[in-house]
This record gives structure tokens, sequence and C-alpha cells, in this order.
């Protein structure tokens, strides 16, 4: 992807604003004190239009109550806003938790006078503990109240989101709802985009959160898109799968998957351009960078990571075979002391492989710690030993395995594991 | 099974002489010096006639050179000795594996004047080294005339093996076998037991290594199983995966899988006895018993381990579901580092039920701690705190879901995720 991103930075560049780098988005957050007083846990964006509706969420059979009415909405591919809280992940608490989503997206409606069914949701925290919903619709208020206010003033003024206007304080209240989905993340993760098109420009801004290790409870990762392109809902929604499976879908940490995983993508047309052929493949391009920049984020962001690993498998027969390999390599626990560490151990990353369930020829393949190559056609060869180790002592890891056998690629990101992971999640109680 | 184990035993009981407890077994272990000096690192097991051979190995596309050969060997259902060795696992190192493993096994025959093809060889140790073979050799050539020692020695005094006779430097023998085929290991693993058939008494023994957490390079189990039981190969065969798939393969550690997972299995005959009927079912259940007992001693035995755990999952729709529910749970990251940290907080058992890829409703699954229910009905109940706590605090642990979906059942054992796995995985040096 590195190759492919350089040259679509000649199309594109990155730029500030988050969620509300795109016209007609508004975001905000506060500090309700769901969990934690003096944390931001309550965020609320809202697009000045309709706009066109995609998600995509946890494969768990335990799904949280947010996720399953949010996955029921995206359905009509229409939303206008957004609410979503940390603290509390509205999990496997039976009815209550559906009341809960439901009456979060019913406040969000009343105090944007919009329709509920427009509003999705997102949450993440404990999990098994009842949503206290009077402090989360107290900050719904306070949140919709800040949101409006933009609105009302960008109106006035005829301008909109980070168009023109008042956007440093909308993007500084953007930058708050991104601090109000985080948990146990050590980094806002906010990025934004544009790119100039035959007619003009489209924005493309996101915010997730992931502790791409773990939090407490569970190790969710949220992540929200917005842009002022306009998408017809089904095309948006072949995107952001794709994206996700490129992206989010690559973050291995520890193999948990939580309950309330969950990426939505909001397109408002605000741009006025509906991108086709070539300026269609460049946001696409764009899109696909932004989510692999989060997700890189987020595997760099793990609790107790003192190593960001980058796993690439190239050569591969079938994508989801070049999918598998990555992932079994960077999340085998075996490969990730090594690489905590510090040991050239090529041994534990065939291994990792040939229990990936993947069709490949261990007898073809090549490894690579950064450029030493430790393996060639499936076996040891005799390499540079200190020089393994240098590449093991950075912080940031590159393994490669060059399959030989195919032309499809993947890349796996994650991190190493550490005395430190075991602490924070050891030591947490309910 | 306890239950079931518990009605058994009123069959068979449990004996001393490991491998060598059934008639006309012999086995030795000697200090080869393959890896360490001052450790037994190299077994032979000698039948005293071919026995019928079955043989389950690692599923891994990446298969240690003596994986492959016994592979191929013990298709024809027949052995009459096994070579194995600990510190070098003979695996990734090409043509000069295959010649090592090769070579092993034709040592083995003719010093104990037996056809090579009816020699099967097991590795466990270092992967990506070649082998020392001439130390191998000298190691087999010591090894062998133990047992050819032992097998003279009972020829002229007319008693089988642990029957009669020297039986007390025979089983001496056959612990030094099992000290020879370990590696982390910090217990020697072997049992034996025997059943009374109605027409006289069937002995059954067997020894493993297992480092339930993982060796430097591989959590590697080995396993081998002798009985003069007279049981064709093919019915060998059968019974030998199914229980695989009830102990070992339960055994849940860090879901690293191994290059040279291998368990044997020789049915000699000498017991004059061929069970059928009642005896048959009694001999399968004993077997069972065996089995699981070594699977739960690898599990205990895990390196860093400070507590064992034994994931019960009842009323599953089917026996392929439990299963992946109880080895999820088992192996789920966040679910061992509780654990260890004695923390109550079930919401992440039901988390990784709900991404184990099996099929059951959470909306009916109620969650235990020992005899403590925290979760009913896919929900959080108000448990006792404390007491949750106390179960957590013992060395052994059970945690039980019920899902109240049908009638299949699983058991998976594992152990919690410490600093000191971490220690032992990150610190080794190649």
């Amino acid at each position: 992807m590195s190759s492919k991103s350089k040259a679509k930075t000649e199309n594109w560049t990155w730029i500030t604003g988050g969620v509300a780098a795109a016209r007609g988005f508004y975001a905000a957050g506060v500090q309700a004190g769901v969990k934690y007083r003096d944390k931001y846990d309550v965020a609320v964006i809202l697009s000045e239009v309709p706009a066109q509706a995609a998600g995509v969420f946890t494969r768990s059979l335990v799904k949280a109550h947010p996720v399953l009415l949010s996955q029921q909405r995206v359905q009509s591919g229409r939303a206008q806003a957004v609410v979503m809280n940390s603290g509390n992940a509205n999990a496997c608490v039976g009815a209550a938790g559906d009341k809960a989503a439901s009456e979060m997206t019913a406040k969000t409606a009343a105090c944007l006078k919009l329709e509920a069914e427009d509003v999705l949701v997102a949450s993440t925290g404990v999990i098994g503990v009842e949503m206290p919903l009077p402090t989360v619709l107290n900050g719904i208020e306070a949140a919709t109240a800040e949101v409006d206010k933009m609105r009302q003033s960008v109106r006035e003024k005829g301008s909109k989101g980070g168009a023109t206007g008042d956007y440093e304080s909308i993007y500084d209240n953007a930058h708050k709802a991104a601090l109000a989905i985080m948990t146990t993340d050590t980094t806002v993760k906010e990025f934004a985009c544009e790119l100039e098109c035959e007619s003009g420009v489209i924005r493309l801004g996101a915010m997730a959160k992931g502790s791409g290790m773990i939090h407490p409870n569970m190790g969710t990762m949220l992540g929200l898109l917005t842009t002022d392109a306009g998408v017809p809902a089904a095309k948006l929604q072949g995107l952001l799968q794709e994206a996700v499976d490129e992206s989010f879908n690559m973050v291995t940490v520890d193999g948990d998957t939580s309950t309330n995983d969950c990426v939505l993508f909001l397109a408002n047309g605000e741009s006025g351009i509906e991108p086709v052929g070539a300026d269609w493949d460049n946001f696409k391009e764009m899109v696909y960078a932004l989510m692999i920049k989060l997700a890189q984020e987020i595997a760099r962001d793990g609790e107790g990571a003192s190593k960001f690993l980058e796993v690439r498998v190239t050569g591969a027969k079938t994508k989801e075979d070049a999918r598998k390999l990555a992932k079994s390599v960077c999340g085998s626990s075996l490969v990730k002391t090594a690489v905590f560490g510090e040991d050239p151990n090529w041994g534990r990353i065939l291994a990792a492989m040939g229990y990936a369930g993947a069709d490949f020829d261990p007898a073809e393949a090549d490894i690579y710690l950064g450029q030493v190559q430790v393996a060639k056609g499936g076996r040891g060869v005799d390499f540079p030993y200190e020089q393994a180790k240098q590449v093991l002592a950075q912080k940031d890891i590159v393994i490669e395995a060059r399959l030989n056998g195919g032309s499809a690629a993947a890349t796996a990101w994650g991190c190493d594991l550490t005395y430190e992971y075991v602490k924070i999640n050891g030591s947490y109680t309910t």
C-alpha cells in the first residue's frame, strides 16, 4: 500500500479538522461523567443534510445493544447524526440495553429536530453493566447544544463546516468528539484529507478509537468517517467493507474480537461532487489510505505495546490466503514475545504460517526481518545475527514473507506482547 | 468426562511402568548431548513383536522432517520401534532433515535387527537448526543397547516386559525414556493402567511431553501410547484420532500449533486379548482417561503458568460447536489474563464465545465461575463478588458455560497468561 499511497498523495493531501473537515459536518464532545469525571465521554456528530450511510459491524455472535440498533438502521442507507459514548459498552444487559440505545438516539433526534431513525449509535467501555442513562442523556443534551450552535452560526454566516467560517472552533469541537470515544487509548486518532477533483475539492474526515491492545473490558474498535462527496449508500457500503478488510480487520492484537466493534461512514454530498472515473479511483485510494492510517495508529497505540509490528505477505495464491498468513504471524503469541525480546527466532514466523489455515508451499517461502533475509525456501539461511538483532531493536518492525506462489498480497499490523500487557489486563477489576 | 472416568475406574486401575507397563515393550533413555549435557535426550521404545500402529500428526502445513517420515510409514499400520529425541526438532532444514530422520530410524533398526520401515521417529526442540547427527546416532546406539539387554534378559527368564521379571529396572528405563522427550516440562508425564477383561488383563502405558505453554521454540506435544491389547491398525487409528480430539486437541495454551506435534499408538497383542463388546468399551474409556490425564498434565505444566484452567461447555447444538467454544474461552488472552489477575470479569468469557465461530444463542447462555453463577441468559446477574474472587484465587479453576441449546458438551484445558510467560518466551535466544 505504501507505494500506492505515495503515488496518490500527488492527488490528495492530509488536512486538519477530523470528522468536521468535510463540508456540512459538525461534531462535539462533552464530559458527561459516564464512568469517570473530567473525561470526554459523549460525542454527537451531525450532518447538515441527511447523508448516505454505510456501516460495518462486529461479526461476534454476542453483539452490543447499540450495534444491533445501528446495524438495523443503516440498512435504510441514510443517516443524519451519530451519537457515541465511552465508559459503558451497553452490552449484555438485556432489554435495558435495547432501551438505552434507543433512547440515546431519540434524545439526539429530539434535540437536533431529526427523526430517531436517522440517528446511529455506538458505545465502548465496560460490558455487562447497565448504561447510566440519565447521565448519558444529559451529556447528549449538552453535546447537541454545541452542535446546534455551530450549525446556527454557519447558517447565519453562510459557510459550511470546515470549508469556511468558524472552522477553528468547529475543529476544536471535532477534536473533543474524538476525545470522547477514547478509552485507554493514549493518542487521539483523527485524520482528514482532501482530494482535488476535476470539478472541485472533496473532503474526507475520520476519527477512531482502538486500543490495539485491550481496554479493561474489550478491545473495541470504533470508527466514523465523514465525507462531503456524493456517494450512493450501496456504493459507500461496498467501499467501506472492502477498506475495512484491508485496514481495521488487519489489526491483530490478541485475537479477541469485541462485542461493540463498529465503523460508520456518512457521505452528505455537500461538495456537490459525485466522484466517478479517475476521481472515484482517487477517492477510493484516499479512503483506503485514511483507514490504514487509523488501523496503524490503533496497532501502534496498543496498551502495553513497546513495538509496532507490520507483517507483509506477498506472492500468495489468493488474497484470502495472504490475509490469513499475515494475521496469523502478527497474532502469534510466540512471534509477539520474540519481537518484545528482540529475538530473531524466524522459526516461529514459519510455524505461525503453517497453522494459519492458508494454502502455500513452505518450501518456497522466503522470510525477511526488515531487510535481513533469515530464511530461503522454507529453511534457515546463515544470516547476520547482529544485523537481525538490530532490526528488532527498532520501535517499528517489518516482517516480510515472500511466498513465491502467486501475486496476492496483504499486510497486517500489531504490536509486541509485553509484561505491561499482562499487567494491564490482569490487574483490572470489574 | 470426570463422571465417566469415575464409573470406569471400577473396571480399570492406575499402575506404574509408563510405556513399558504393557507386556512386550521395552524403553530406554540416554544422555546423548543433543543440545545440553546431563539431560536425557534420546529414547528408544521397542516392541517384542511387530505391533499394530496408529499415528496422529500436526495439521500445520509446515511439518518437521520426522513427522513427514512417520506419517508415511504409519500408513502400513505396522511398527516395532520408535526413536525419539529432544533438543532438536529437525524441522525446516531441507534435505539434511529428511536424511537425519531416515538415518535415525535406520540406525535404530540396525541395532535392534529390525527393518527401518518398522521404526517410527519423533523429535522436539529448536527448529531451523540441523540435527547433530553423529551425536544422535551415538545416543541411539546406547539406547538400543539398553533395550536389547532388557529384551535378552526377559527372553532368558521367560517373562515379558512389566508383566513379570525385571520390571523394576524395566520401569526405571521407561522413566528415562520419558525424561528424554522433555524440553522445558517441569514434570515427567508417564502413566499406565490395566483393565480386567473377561479373559485376562490388558495393560496400557503412555508418555508425553508438552509444554502447555511453550518451549523456547515451539510448544510441541509428543505422545506415545503402548498396549498389549490386540487391536487392528485401522481400529486403533480410529480410536486414537477420536481420543486425541478429546484430549491433546483440547489443550489450548496460546493457539500456536507446532511443526512437530505427534501422537503414536502401538498395540502388540502380547496380552493375547483382542477386546470386543464391553471389554472394548472399557478399553476405549481407559484410553480416553489416560490421554485426558496427559492433556491435563500438559496444560498444568505450562511454562509460566500459575493456574490450571478447565473450561466446560454443555448444552451445545453440536460437538464441534462445544469444542470451538471451550477452546475459544480457554485460549482468549483476555480470559487468561483475567484468571491470572483473579478478576471475575465474565464479560470476557461471553465475548470469547461470541467470536468462536460456533453456533449458539447468547441470550440463553449461563456462565459459572466454579459454583458461582455470574451470568444468566447472556446477561450479568448480581453475583457474590467475594465468592467469585475466591474461586479465582484457587490454583485449579473451572469455568462453565451452559448453553441450553442442545446436548453436546466439550471440555478444554489451559492455563493463565502471566508475566513469566512473556519472560520465558521473550528472553530465549536462538
